[in-house]
């Protein structure tokens, strides 16, 4: 299979991340950004042995200077690459307590996680972005990985919603700055259980009451496939039992 | 090619409508409902001529009785195929103009049009998609076509967004009741001009600047196709170019 | 005390819309509008006997002729008096029970009760509200009373969510109209349990856990004394208990 | 005037944190905090020479010591007022270019004025807005300032967009723990120009085209009295003229 470009993914873990990078695999390089190499290593391994290509880069997108170094890195292993999709999907600042045992660390690391290592993705994707204009398969693509925190301020998700709420905000300015320039900018809602490794334990009344991460992946395979005539800004996905 | 199934399209013009006829009769037998015998013809003829299975029925979906010959029909004509995708696409009810010259008939054309017609024909759909639950190749779905007037009454749009709101929350309301039974329950807000006949000639300064009638289709085919883990209820189509 | 203009409130029963009517016939003549007599003859009484004006006029909101009547009777009795406030807060339309079980009646009838009937008190009132603009001591006010179901359609609320969201649609199309022309349109959505007499027997855990029919009279009255500076159009009233 | 308890403002310049100030001194002793001394150094004066009590502490909100220096301060110099109203009024972090030419000090300095300001501040507040609930002449109040970008994210406001997102997010988690228990909190949109010196010369086509401090401050003193039993947690202000 000859690579037609390259598709970056942050927070790549066993879940979402992990089905993203083998679908967006099937058309192109992926590189995989985690703070921890075990999290993308197996899968750089799966992908490469099964006839696709990827690396991994330990990456904490929280940290400018990290950001930074990757995809100095990123632009040195594939200089001629177009980037044809660019996917933060970070799993950091989750906290639930009661506001006042919040401390400062869980506010800031929300914001940090969310917020700030989005600012950073995207500064360092979108040059990238558009200089593929011509050469993506699809129109260039930057996906934001959303949650039902990001438009609902729950009791106790103070830290985690500041974050998700940012987070959208951020998404929806680069829409409207970046598609008239032809870049694909969208946020999903992702509301409910995600069914992988961690969540395996938790049994749920009724079958498929988990999001499949393969489906979520299909889901931003279809977003970045859509022509820019007619692009998604956002889409909400959830289990059909999900009560919302 | 051997029909899986039913798909029921109200509201077809030579625009989205017909779009999504062609797009569902790939793997169903289409049922395209219109006043206007003229406006299903020709697309009748085309897809059955071009292997497809397809027929019309001129109906006013804003007529309850309208509404139950049609599905009396269908149910005659189709006793033993699932009812996998019903869609509802209604044209009629849109007028601008200031408030104070909008006639009684006018808004309430805007709400038969859209509220009304939607309520007959969700309670006509339904029943048929639950039953074909076990037999749909893909979770059997109901998708309702909105605007930007469905979540923004704009000034001189006090009609058509009364029409649209309610349309939305009737399939807010229909999600949420239908989604735990399987049924698939969808909202699609387009949001932009679309490319069809009547606005060829409208010359905007950008290429590709209205929404592609294909394209359309392809997402709402897209959303019959998730599985029941992950459904989507809305998304929003744009233009790239398109102001929101 | 000297009426200094005139208030119209439509939806009159011993809850909200007393209080409504009683709060603004502080410094109004007001009007009153009920279906059924029996709901506001106890309070014109009341509001008569205690040195305010009042009538009430027996009108059905959902009916074109029946609004048409009561405003041509508003402007033989009031000629002189300028429409400072104009209040629909309509009960019509509540019906919660599965999909499958609405009649057509019941959908109608929530449409009609909630948008048609704004749709024809917004028509006649309006004009009276421009002519006011320089007589009113405030800027004339046009205020619709929302719910929950304005903004959420939930499970079994099909027919009323559609009459609320469509209700929420001509509020804001109206506001965006006639803001501009020095005519402050608002929208309340009244989120919980109101306590009144019909709703006296529903013990809740916690005290003060239903709203005070006063207290949202208040809000109204603050709506109507804004400056145009500074228009509010729209905010949301619950208990301090309510989940949202 | 004996003082009937405590209300802090947080960002207080020549605007709307001054005309909240004089609102809310009317009724109590007012804490002003601001980076600069002579943002409130005139207002301390004009409220203590006219009657009323007021200290100024130099604070930067976005700095989790200053706040606990300035919070340590208020509980020596008011050990026995209860605090009836706690304002977040924040000026810092707006700023509008091009995504790509956005620092990361500017992005964070948004996240950290907005989010991280409102939350030391908030830590620090409820405590003492609890301990009020039975001394407070009316319910304890935490009222937050947003502004258009708090609800969009515009092309071109990325970094502002995130921060009132943030802490809009922020404000609707704490009034969903905080409400059930007494504390009443509130966002209010401002959206429009305020009529501030700093505007002054932003000569527009029409007259009170500008928001009013004082009204802004009428609006925050009418949410602030509201009861239990029908608070408001979101309402948006805007100049009749206002496009939205």
């Amino acid at each position: 299979m000859a690579s037609k470009g390259l598709a970056i993914i942050a927070g790549v873990g066993p879940g979402t991340g992990a089905s993203i990078a083998r679908r967006f695999a099937k058309l192109y390089s992926v590189v995989l950004l985690s703070r921890t190499p075990s999290n993308f290593e197996p899968l750089v391994q799966e992908i490469n042995s099964s006839g696709g290509k990827a690396i991994g880069i330990s990456t904490d997108v929280s940290d400018a200077n990290s950001v930074k170094s990757a995809f100095d890195e990123i632009e040195k292993q594939f200089p001629d690459s177009p980037l044809a999709a660019s996917i933060f999907n970070p799993a950091g600042g989750f906290v639930r307590k009661p506001f006042l045992e919040l401390t400062d660390e869980e506010y800031s690391t929300a914001l940090d996680s969310q917020a700030k290592g989005a600012f950073y993705f995207a500064q360092r994707s979108l040059p990238l972005l558009l200089k593929a204009k011509e050469s993506s398969p699809h129109p260039p693509t930057l996906i934001f990985t959303g949650a039902t925190a990001s438009i609902k301020g729950s009791a106790q998700f103070a830290a985690f919603a500041s974050g998700k709420f940012a987070l959208r905000a951020l998404a929806q300015s680069l829409a409207r700055e970046f598609g008239p320039q032809g870049i694909h900018v969208s946020h999903a809602i992702i509301d409910g259980i995600i069914d992988i490794p961690r969540t395996k334990q938790w049994v749920l009344p009724h079958e498929d009451a988990k999001l499949s991460p393969d489906s979520i992946a299909d889901s931003y395979w279809y977003l970045h496939t859509q022509p820019r005539t007619t692009f998604a800004f956002e889409l909400d996905l959830r289990p059909y039992i999900e009560k919302w």
